[in-house]
């Protein structure tokens, strides 16, 4: 098990998933031997399995090495677990590049999706803004920045219920003369296409709220991302040091406790945390590699979510409506278009959730 | 004069900036018949003057246009008059692109710098850091991040006193098999100068203050800087939200006021509002167009700094050292290296600054 903590973290988040999870089964993949005295009598829990991986991927291996040469590393081993259909998702505070080549190699990309995406939700002024692509792909054509709009608006379709998501192209301008080669190709293809395009959008928007989904290519949102983490950081850090100035200030932070606690609760990253790899023949989220217990479990819910909304299923029924034949109605698209997951997360059946 | 609020900002804040900087002189142009009224009597003040200009940019015109047809706008006249030697310096709070444009015409840029860059200032856990591209470039070559490095690096250097500027190289992660090509080949170039060049920092570094000078393209750059912005305004909307829950909630919030205003004033955006054109043939800082009084006065006080400074002069100099005769010794690459800023902004000599 990866990640910055390992099995410390992954077995108590798992713990606390299944008290209230009572739908999900999960199984744990890793160092047997590390994994029983962490989970004590818990690890007779009717829900729970472990899974025998003998290797670890280190945080700062690379990807190439990685897959050549761990073949039986937990992270492996949980997503050959997905592709035999023995559990519908994998979920991991690995090291990302790895994990997102292991992925692509072992479940494959959905057809007509070149590349997957990384996404995640961040929270927003109006409620919550999701981003794609954080990282997976640092160069992206338009053609895949398209993808990755049509990839994005359908998970957040299924996941938060909206009918027409509203799509947003990360740029530096609003005005149509802006930003580079490829964003001006995108703005191009989504403008034409079925989607809720609302245009360009910029840096300070995906924390309004006015859009659902923000497109961009990775190495951008991989920075938009931190870049954010560090300002909050930043801004946590000062207000905290003005709050301890003397006797007074600190008498002040201490009435101001209970509001203070409730914002920190809400504008909390954990509560964000877990990232999903989309365009997969499979479900994958992606933890935090310093998440703690209460973020990792949140990742782990991610994950239940995506079982719970077919969300591969989904997106390739709609990734084929876009790609291949646009100009059919939606219904002869799906009867043409295979489906080689059906079935993995029927409706009702006990759903499974691999850390 | 531009901006969203023009004059009715611009005025009031000439009018504080004379108040506090006593060596200076400030060339108002725009139209007359809209200053002099905002002036009142200060429009007789020794240090200040009106300089007429019948046009303006508008703040969506495109570049071009704007430099084709608008030959006597207050911006393209505030830059002849820096052209001219009547001026040292020019802030603009007008259209980005259309500042970076008639700059470039009008005052050309320093001999070895293909592209100019746009710096600004941001707070950090310790200190605080300088980053550009801002938005200039939207594509950089690997040789054009090692200008902005060298040009960033300098400024630094002279405005903050720093001996040897830590210079970090925007990435999405430290190891060094991430990144796009251009920046791994930037970070070959950085790494064999003579700059105090960190490595790679990524999106989170930005605010903590471990590096002094952030460099990355003009796209990546524009995207961090707003998305800052986005994140601050967020966790301010939700913080006041929080104490304006209830009486409770209300009241600890005016016990907490004092450590809040300080707070607020200490991360205040105004404070680092204005950003600097390194690269060209003179001094010309881009003020935020939204910005209040505070704000582009605080635009006024960085263009002065420049001017102490010889910003120009300076980078002049370190880019010969670097791109020219790197292998001789700097005496002899100041000898050979023309000045045409020379005698702009003698030491003890009155200093202007025009807005």
């Amino acid at each position: 098990m990866g990640g910055d903590h390992g099995p410390d973290i992954v077995v108590p988040a798992a713990v606390e998933f299944l008290d209230k999870a009572k739908d999900t089964l999960l199984i744990l993949v890793g160092r047997e031997e590390r994994l029983r005295p962490l989970l004590g009598d818990k690890a007779r829990h009717p829900r729970l399995s472990l899974h025998s991986a003998s290797q670890e991927v280190g945080m700062d291996e690379p990807p190439s090495k990685a897959l050549r040469s761990k073949k039986d590393s937990s992270m492996r081993v949980a997503l050959d677990l997905v592709k035999q259909g023995r559990a519908h998702a994998c979920v991991s505070a690995g090291n990302t590049g790895a994990l997102m080549a292991t992925a692509r190699f072992v479940l494959k990309t959905l057809p007509h999706v070149d590349r997957p995406a990384i996404m995640t939700a961040v929270p927003a002024v109006n409620g919550r803004t999701h981003m794609l692509d954080l990282g997976a792909n640092v160069d992206c054509t338009a053609e895949q920045l398209y993808q990755f709009a049509v990839m994005g608006s359908e998970l957040v379709r299924a996941v938060d219920g909206l009918q027409a998501p509203r799509v947003g192209l990360l740029n530096i301008g609003e005005e149509e003369i802006k930003g580079n080669e490829q964003v001006r190709q995108a703005h191009e293809l989504l403008s034409r296409s079925s989607l809720n395009f609302v245009g360009y959008v910029e840096g300070d928007d995906i924390y309004l709220g006015d859009v659902d989904v923000v497109v961009c290519d990775g190495f951008v949102g991989n920075i938009a991302l931190k870049t954010s983490e560090g300002v909050a950081r930043l801004l946590a850090h000062r207000l905290k040091a003005h709050f301890n100035q003397n006797l007074l200030t600190r008498l002040s932070g201490l009435m101001a406790l209970p509001v203070l606690r409730a914002f920190r609760k809400e504008v909390d990253p954990r509560r964000y945390n877990g990232a999903s790899l989309l365009g997969l023949r499979g479900i994958v989220v992606k933890s935090h590699g310093g998440a703690d217990v209460l973020a990792f479990e949140n990742a782990i819910h991610i994950a239940r979510k995506e079982i719970q909304s077919n969300i591969p299923e989904r997106i390739e029924h709609e990734v084929a409506a876009h790609f291949v034949v646009p100009h059919l109605n939606l219904s002869s698209v799906v009867a043409e278009s295979a489906d080689p997951l059906s079935g993995t997360a029927a409706a009702g059946q006990q759903q499974r959730a691999i850390a």
